[in-house]
């Protein structure tokens, strides 16, 4: 209601599709009378005249007195030596977990029925430490580092989150049998936190095995969590099953609760201004960004418009087969709220 | 014929159901009239009074002498500081390339048709290294180390493979968007044979995304190349499109042309003994050891029979739905000889 303040949440669009794609979340917000009010920066290749930056303190200030934000695609600044700015983004924000919901969407058919996962990334250490070196020519290195600090922070988290959703059971993955140390703490970490939830089933999962399984009999599994690359790895193949980057929400938790909920779909330059981007993407991952601040029913009310849209299958961006514009689709999802 | 002298390979049955899938594979091979005689040595987790080994340098030296064998199922032994079986063979030996071909059985259905694979795995480096530490309480690394030589060498196999069995594309999988230094040297490499072998086409998929598009569309592959974990990852994927470990046959490459196929599932100790094991896996794997040595005739013929008698579906193993024991099925491919 107009008489309550409003919450703020940061905005980055990004690059490529970003804007349009943006620009449908905060339609969609409006019809659905969430009490949001987007603080919009730009974070992406481009290059800010006044400050020769592709990320300004002042982008990275707005999501930590919010404690909310969403993100659209961006591209990697060309060039040497720069980072990815997902990367970038998620060192400065400390978004130390990485949760990928991952189901079924009724009406769109893929080889699976009934997906309903949820990965939980380990998003700061692992094999993105970012250390390699050169040992003599022909020979580099890179370096995996495990720490018991994050890992038992993001089983944590995983626990905490499968409790708080009224899941049954987590999964760790893991190659234990070959990087005993790492992965041995990595395991050790959410044992330890698996003994506080007593009313949750707990498993360890070698990651061959587990991919194996998972394109078998996804419904093996609820919710997973695990270093950083096998999450980059496992969460990709289980967008896969139900039909690509394109339908999967994201959103990465930093300390003290920050929220950064994204797209993890790329900026698709090619299309980019023609009003054929999908926002789907980008629209469920602003739903868990409210559920993440308990708007439960605000996030109800879009993600069922955003299903049952996509379900009727009347409007459909040309990714998923349809002939839809970025902006008929958001006006059919605005029509079902 | 009689006449001709006889081929000598190795063989190590293994453990738990590896006895009875090798006996299956010696019946198969003696209906084919296939010209190899077999050293049968044992190797698993089981220790020789006299040695107190679990491998002796005279399994190794019959390989070596050899330059073929196949390997059923060996566990890892249990207590401390016991590397497992399976890469203490992989390093004696310098098996540097794991050749997994992977393709849909006719009959067998799965939800996926028409899948045609070949995974070449670096097998001797990468994640596989050893090296791990503690570096404070708390903090533990692991090394991947990534060579030109072992790069080169497997780069070398995948498309000198894939050239020999008119395959059309190699494709590297790697994460050099963040492991810049150690998966582009493996990628460098590539691009190097890759210029020698101008008739394939050469393509680089980065890990995550090459899972996806796996599980989306795997006619999107032909060959696949990668570094040890990846390797260990996707072929285990690529088999559980089209039914697991159990239908899919593996082979390894050493220098000097030594090649040692194994069945790569587990050693089943809980339906050991019991005639109820699946031989597929070891049956298609001494397939690829014959077409290692160019016995084609004797490895088509086999192939065959084994494809039929899966097709027909009137005798198959309980882990393949069906109640035959591992004779009757056995006796059904001899048949089909
Ligand atoms: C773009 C890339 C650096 C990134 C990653 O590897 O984490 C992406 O794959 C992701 O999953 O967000
Ligand atoms: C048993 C294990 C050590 C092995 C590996 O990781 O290489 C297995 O998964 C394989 O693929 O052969």
């Amino acid at each position: 209601s107009s008489a309550s303040t409003p919450i703020r949440a940061t905005l980055f669009p990004g690059d490529g599709i970003g804007p349009e794609i943006a620009d449908s979340v905060k339609q969609v917000f409006q019809a659905a009378e969430v009490p949001i009010e987007w603080e919009e920066h730009y974070v992406g290749t481009e290059v800010d005249p006044r400050t020769q930056s592709f990320l300004t303190w002042e982008s990275l200030e707005s999501v930590r007195r919010n404690g909310i934000g969403l993100k659209g695609p961006m591209a990697t600044p060309i060039g040497k030596g720069h980072r990815s700015l997902n990367l970038t983004l998620r060192k400065e924000l400390n978004l130390y977990a990485n949760v990928r919901p991952c189901y079924s969407l009724p009406g769109y058919k893929t080889r699976y029925d009934n997906v309903d996962l949820i990965t939980i990334r380990e998003n700061t250490e692992g094999e993105y430490s970012g250390l390699e070196h050169q040992v003599v020519r022909g020979v580099v290195e890179s370096l995996k580092i495990i720490t018991r600090h994050a890992s038992l922070r993001v089983a944590e988290y995983a626990f905490h989150y499968a409790k708080a959703h009224g899941r049954e059971r987590v999964s760790a993955i893991h190659k234990a049998n070959i990087m005993q140390k790492t992965d041995g703490l990595f395991l050790k970490c959410c044992r330890e936190v698996a003994e506080k939830y007593p009313e949750i089933t707990y498993e360890e999962v070698v990651i061959d095995n587990c991919c194996m399984m998972l394109v078998k009999n996804p419904a093996l599994f609820d919710v997973l969590v695990m270093p950083n690359l096998y999450g980059d790895i496992i969460s990709d193949l289980c967008a896969g099953l139900i039909g690509g980057l394109g339908l999967t929400p994201s959103c990465n938790i930093g300390e003290g609760g920050i929220a950064l909920a994204e797209a993890v779909h790329g900026s698709a330059p090619d299309i980019a201004g023609k009003n054929l981007a999908n926002p789907t993407a980008l629209l469920l991952s602003s739903v868990t960004m409210l559920r993440h601040i308990d708007l439960h029913d605000k996030a109800d009310r879009i993600q069922n418009a955003i299903l049952n849209t996509i379900a009727e299958g009347k409007y459909r961006t040309a990714d998923l087969g349809g002939t839809s514009k970025t902006t008929e689709f958001t006006k059919a999802i605005i029509d079902h709220i």
